[in-house]
């Protein structure tokens, strides 16, 4: 399979692609559907559907979970879980993603809706749809301006605390819910604060149905499957009775609250649902509250947008198809769009269920569109049944499912690997629960791009000198290197920048008062990529001063763009030194004594 | 000379500190005076008088002409002259810096405390000492904590954008004294504005005279040296007399004003000014003042901080002297705190007079006690005589100083060298004229830091392949390089962090999907100078999905450094591949045949 072939690879990287290359590039929106579409057929039907069937079953009570969670009408849920899907299919590059109402989101959604309309009226309604109708705008925006980048902003830490902290705030929010009493608050302090006070009003009917919904829940969860396995039933199918865990409790709670009265004893239940499609909506198009609502958004679109693109990756990539980040932001923002016309509320790709659509086989996008019927049919006949459903077995599902969002194991790892890192994760972690969602998330991304600055600003510079016996140089504080007086040989392990460039300055400077019998600076310039403006400056200043103090500067080992750039300047024109290829021949050429053992050097002088 | 000496070096970086090392190390305050003070003798007193003497001449109307542009009384100017030039004599590291009112610095003052209160008011006066508090305090506070590191990310562009657009809004603001007429403003826009509606007010004679001394004092500046060496003058004696020309306009036009009666024609004269010492003064204790002063009080400190740094250490270099940023932001501190109880208003080290104090043969800080002296002659002795002193005159010193700062060539510079820190200039340029100070340098360093996360997200990778006949890769793209459909050798030219990790994970996710013969993907490294805990995780994700996907990932010419963490982690060792010393070995150990010549290839299948 040898083969001596030029120029196999892609483009060279998308970063040296020009602005006006990527404008003449906007893409017309892509249609992934007429891909797949086209090759329809059975095998991929049967799988499709199968996955669909799942996918139903579990997505009914997250739906109506979500929705309560958002503060809107259960039935909210149901209509953010058929437009979104339908555009999901037609414009989304994942094959199994599943887009619907998600946790994170839901929270989101709440803490943005809630300053403008108090919860359960038609105005809050309104303002969560014209909150869709924004996000879904700008992640279209972003998708056709190739903004998809922007998501990279947020750092692994950051969404770790942040994702932990939400799972945190939304399991607190539903106490309430669980213990039948009424509590407000944006972080942790006041909701804790809220339910403290409220706790003598505990309905201990509603509590007991919560806590045994809640510990039955973790039980499907983690001892159910081995049971069934054990029992005889395949992986498979224990798998699919186990997911069908929420749609049991439901079940079983609905039925004992209309058998036994409880809503007459005083427990919430979810009441009447409206029968019907989802209804024709539009955002309101007040642009005052647009400008209030435009951050909540951005927020919301990031966060939705890296939440759906990691996991759409993951699961790519296991059967070496890709997504295309860009495409999933259009299609991301078609979802949300039609969730703002169908009555619905910001939606995003979900994980849990994404998996389960992957695991049960769905092959194709159609799985969602299936998927969506299947939701359409519920909103169309089911919503009477769940008149009985105790708010408290909704709650439950929420909270098992979102504590699995908690995920400590993060601070212990980047404890471990970096302290930077692990200060950027307690501080969302911290100002989310403390602050609310939006400040703990945009402090999280403040602190993790000033550490980020600070790391660069103080790059590690090492004084090296001759490996004896090599042509290699090394740290002089680490290896028995020879050196001369005359000469430093200076290494920067970074690019040099504005935020760096004084304290490259600064070293030479003490070099030059401290070592009197210094002649030659040579900067060793392997590890630097780039060389901005401000830096360029700070190298003809450091040759200025160096010349007022009889010193040469030198550089070697330049990078080959970066020695393009440097051609052009005055620096390289004014620089009384020379650029060497390598540090070797520069010490070769400045202080051959060096290099020369001085046993031999002895025998030359005499 | 050549030895075989280890660890000559100073300590391997100050970036390689620790925070618990740093704070350890925190000083009192140094007292470089306790050096230079002790080797005190007849030559350096002569040197320190003569440049004293020179430098008073300079900064009396200097002080009386930046206290105006501050929107303060003349004498405030000379207040400002005394106490910070001994105060800095005391702390300060450069020998020569010459501190006390600056144009830039009292521009800033002017927009900061013009919020708070009516120019020429004693509330103004007090907001400004309490201002030099603030600012002083910060300063002391920066230096003991040794932030001076936090200047660092005022870019040389943002830097120059910035001080050439504070030198056109200080020339438009002296427009009004030059006319004559009243006008406000804290941009350009305004001001020009503001005098455009006030023209037909102009005062005929005022412009007349202020037109004339400006025409002078540019003359004195380009022409009169070269004309009293041309009659045989010696070049220093020359340039003494060419500094001495705005005394010789103030001279003139006060001894004119006084003879001819201007005031009485409506011209705006200087007045009686208060003779005496400095008072003693004290800060407002307002908190609410504070807080609202606190963020042009930073801004006026970084800015200050960094053009006295600038001016000392170049001057510093031509003596192979040094100086020691965090001390200097102990003495700046110092400085303004003694401004603050003596009347005075913020200081800075000054570029134009530090310059004149150095070439006037300045040894020792102790010129500036001598200078100190001499202001405080002036403002016992001097001010009445400066009573018919024409507003005007002073505008002028102003505008031909300032004139001296707008330097547009960091537009061409930057255009030529790189786009974005032109970017960068021209929104600091465009901002400060049409938004003021105080948000333009905010906007500048806010454009600066995007530009450079923008640039580092987006890293410049290669797929490289082998050059024949050597163990060097090169880019497939530019060179005619040996590659194996089976094996991805892929370049990153950037360390690894939050912000590009994730294109590097597009990168490998596109390679692996379009690429169905792929099985190893080897990551050289060795321009990574750090992978943090998000490049980690999608190193991770990568492998993972890579193994998914049947290929293997493996590493390259690791860093040191890099390689010491990531030994500590869960990637290395769940990684299945390998890491290799260099990238030429691990092509010989995976895919042999792209070093084997397919002719011999050939023969040894034969």
């Amino acid at each position: 399979m040898a083969q001596g072939s030029m120029g196999t690879g892609s483009d060279s990287s998308s970063g040296a692609r020009s602005w006006a290359q990527r404008l003449s590039a906007l893409p017309l929106p892509s249609l992934p559907v007429l891909d797949w579409g086209r090759r329809y057929n059975r095998n991929t039907l049967v799988g499709d559907g199968v996955a669909a069937l799942i996918v139903t079953i579990m997505l009914i009570p997250q739906s109506l979970a979500y929705a309560l969670l958002a503060g809107l009408p259960p039935e909210v849920g149901l209509y953010a879980s058929v437009a979104p899907l339908l555009l999901y299919a037609v414009f989304g590059s994942s094959r199994v993603l599943a887009v619907g109402p998600v946790a994170v989101v839901s929270l989101m959604t709440a803490a943005a809706v809630g300053e403008h309309a108090a919860a359960g009226t038609a105005a809050y309604w309104q303002v969560a749809i014209t909150l869709a109708f924004l996000s879904g705008a700008m992640l279209l925006l972003m998708g056709v301006l190739r903004l998809g980048f922007l998501a990279n902003f947020l750092s692994h830490p950051v969404i770790s605390g942040f994702i932990s902290a939400s799972g945190l705030l939304i399991a607190a929010s539903q106490l309430k819910t669980l213990m039948g009493v009424k509590a407000e608050g944006h972080n942790l302090i006041e909701l804790l604060g809220s339910l403290a006070s409220q706790a003598t009003h505990t309905h201990w009917l509603t509590l007991g149905v919560g806590l045994a919904t809640t510990a039955f829940l973790f039980w499907v969860r983690k001892g159910l499957k081995p049971l069934l396995v054990g029992w005889g039933l395949g992986p498979r199918l224990a798998d699919v009775i186990a997911k069908a865990g929420p749609v049991a409790a439901i079940a079983v709670t609905t039925g004992l609250a209309w058998w036994l009265g409880w809503q007459a004893q005083g427990m919430k239940i979810v009441g009447s649902i409206p029968q019907g499609l989802p209804p024709l909506t539009a955002p309101s198009w007040d642009l005052a509250l647009w400008r209030e609502l435009a951050v909540p958004a951005l927020l919301i679109s990031v966060v939705g947008f890296v939440e759906s693109v990691s996991v759409g990756q993951t699961l790519a990539a296991k059967r070496r198809q890709r997504i295309e980040p860009d495409q999933e932001l259009v299609a991301l923002g078609a979802s949300n769009l039609g969730a703002a016309f169908s009555g619905g509320f910001p939606v995003t790709g979900g994980f849990a269920r994404s998996v389960v659509n992957f695991d049960a086989g769905a092959q194709t996008p159609a799985a969602g569109v299936y998927t969506a019927g299947g939701i359409l049919l519920a909103s169309l006949f089911l919503t009477p049944a769940l008149y009985y459903l105790p708010q408290a077995t909704l709650a439950a599902t929420i909270i098992v499912a979102v504590l699995s969002l908690v995920d400590f194991s993060i601070f212990k790892r980047t404890w471990a690997y970096s302290k930077p890192d692990f200060a950027a994760v307690a501080a969302t972690l911290l100002a989310t629960l403390a602050l609310g969602v939006e400040t703990g998330l945009v402090v999280g991304v403040g602190v993790s791009l000033a550490l980020y600055m600070f790391r660069t600003s103080r790059p590690h510079m090492a004084e090296v000198g001759l490996l004896p016996g090599t042509e290699h140089f090394r740290n002089v504080l680490r290896y028995p290197v020879r050196t001369s007086p005359q000469l430093l040989s200076l290494r920067v392990d970074e690019s040099l920048y504005f935020a760096n460039a004084r304290s490259l300055e600064d070293r030479i400077n003490d070099a030059v008062a401290s070592r009197p019998e210094l002649r030659h600076v040579v900067l060793q310039c392997s590890a630097i990529n780039d060389i901005d403006a401000s830096a360029l400056e700070s190298l003809e200043a450091i040759d200025a001063r160096l010349k007022d103090a009889g010193v040469l500067l030198h550089l070697s080992e330049v990078k080959g763009p970066v020695m393009d750039r440097l051609r052009t300047t005055e620096l390289l024109q004014h620089l009384r030194g020379q650029v060497f290829i390598s540090q070797f021949q520069a010490v070769q050429a400045l202080t051959p004594e060096v290099i020369q053992p001085p046993a031999q050097k002895a025998s030359l002088q005499a």
